[in-house]
């Protein structure tokens, strides 16, 4: 029997929505896409219609940008603060009449990549996702977990550089200041390439287009990029000891620009790494709808 | 009915042995110390005469500080070196007729944690030990876990300064550089501590006893030492949100040295620390037998 899966995936910039069979993950069935109000008001408004456009059956799954504790409340997100401590499930739950969960949106990548993408069969697996920040998620002997409080899986605020750039966070040297969007543009700036050859500030575009016209100092962006996204992963496996790292986020689109060059410095970086087995580094491979997809899948 | 079970905690100086009772592993039957051969052959010979010793009947649980693979076989270890690669458990497991099981050292001092001390009831914890350098367990939802091939715990090795100070590990910065026995002595030389009053180069035991008499300089050295065990602390927080942290290893006989201030740093060191609820950090209670008698515990 097919059974519709609604699930939503709620960014700094914009909302968007999948319906899914659970069966067939991967087929969807409708897929809408807003830009995200700036209350919270208008975040619940918008989860319910989104919902109904779905054709929502009962289920709703809701990935969001930040901390969410057990209690499916989020409790900080630098790109979401108007949903801060908000009852937001309680909320959408009541004008549906559905069953609601609520979970970071790294997360529901890492179940959509669980259920049907690269970490399919595989026990232990963390996933880690470039875009504007870091996001990430946990699964260890192959269940999803999220720590005591709901709030494991934040790798991109572990300090790697105590006297660093100032993050978002208010603290130095997040690892998500280097191997990020953010951090790429930062990391062209301390190369001294402020500014692209057309006289425009340079940008995470700007850089992927340089270093395919083979501009040498972009191509050093994007192999201390390369660098940098090694030795935080070095530090996860160095705790955890995955088999396999998925990168998933707005930068996977362009890994043959830095993934080979990270696999190389990952066996330098982590701890023992010539005389241990080899960490798979892959690709994510659902795409951008992965956050929705893993939101709907949450039941 | 009672059953006798031996462990065997094997560290770069000395090997202590103990048997404990299955149902009572805090009552110690026997205790046997050695200092650790520097041969393969050494190690062996003294693993099966501590054995007997303690009256093996078997059953044989042995920590080795370093990385133990899923095999059981010991893969790199800067204070073991002789150790690595070597199939101890087969070699051991036949001149006792008995079962050999080979473990992390500070994996074993967690499983005895979780079995009579702190970790009692906890479903996720991760244990620190701070000795030479840092050591460390993990257990998520009430098991240990060693990861993909038994090398997760591993957090002494964490980059978190990539310009630091070089490591036993080839690499900068480890975290182990900082909150160790061996990082305090190097934090005592960043502020111009090289030499204690009485004239001897400074150790941690000196610094300890500085900090008893109220030595300014000391003083700093050991709110460095916390501000550097919360900042890896914070990290591990950041990945794994356990609900509890347990500080082993030799350092933590002076823990009311740095233990009330790490505490309190680490609220800001940790991603959303003021909004969300507190990760416990408190010390071992297993002591110096910890190792031996978790090594006991693993079958």
């Amino acid at each position: 029997m097919s059974e519709r899966l609604v699930g939503i995936d709620v960014g700094g910039t914009k909302m968007l929505a999948v319906a899914v069979d659970r069966s067939r993950p991967t087929e969807v069935l409708a897929q809408h896409e807003v830009s995200t109000p700036s209350s919270a008001e208008g975040v619940i408004a918008e989860l319910v219609a989104l919902a109904r456009r779905c054709g929502v059956e009962g289920h709703l799954g809701v990935g969001l940008a930040g901390l969410v504790d057990d209690g499916d409340v989020l409790r900080a997100a630098p790109n979401l603060q108007c949903m801060i401590d908000v009852p937001v499930r309680d909320a959408v739950a009541r004008e549906l009449d559905a069953s609601v969960r609520i979970d970071n949106d790294a997360t529901c990548a890492l179940v959509a990549e669980m259920s049907s993408g690269i970490a399919q069969g595989v026990e232990d697996v963390v996933l880690v996702t470039l875009g504007t920040g870091i996001g990430g998620g946990v699964a260890i002997d192959g269940a999803v977990r999220r720590g005591a409080h709901g709030f494991a899986g934040e790798p991109g605020h572990m300090c790697i550089d105590p006297s660093g750039p100032l993050c978002v966070c208010g603290r130095r040297g997040c690892w998500e200041r280097y191997a990020s969007g953010a951090g790429l543009v930062w990391l062209a700036q301390q190369r001294g390439l402020d500014i692209a050859p057309d006289g425009q500030a340079i940008t995470g575009e700007r850089l992927v287009g340089l270093a395919r016209a083979r501009h040498d100092d972009a191509l050093a962006v994007w192999a201390d990029f390369a660098q940098w996204l090694a030795r935080g992963l070095a530090n996860l496996a160095d705790v955890l000891d995955p088999e396999l790292f998925v990168i998933g986020g707005g930068l996977v689109s362009v890994s043959d620009l830095y993934l080979d060059r990270t696999r190389q410095l990952f066996v330098d970086e982590v701890l023992g790494g010539r005389s241990r087995r080899r960490t798979r580094i892959e690709p994510a491979q659902s795409g951008p709808l992965a956050g929705a997809i893993g939101a709907a899948l949450l039941h």
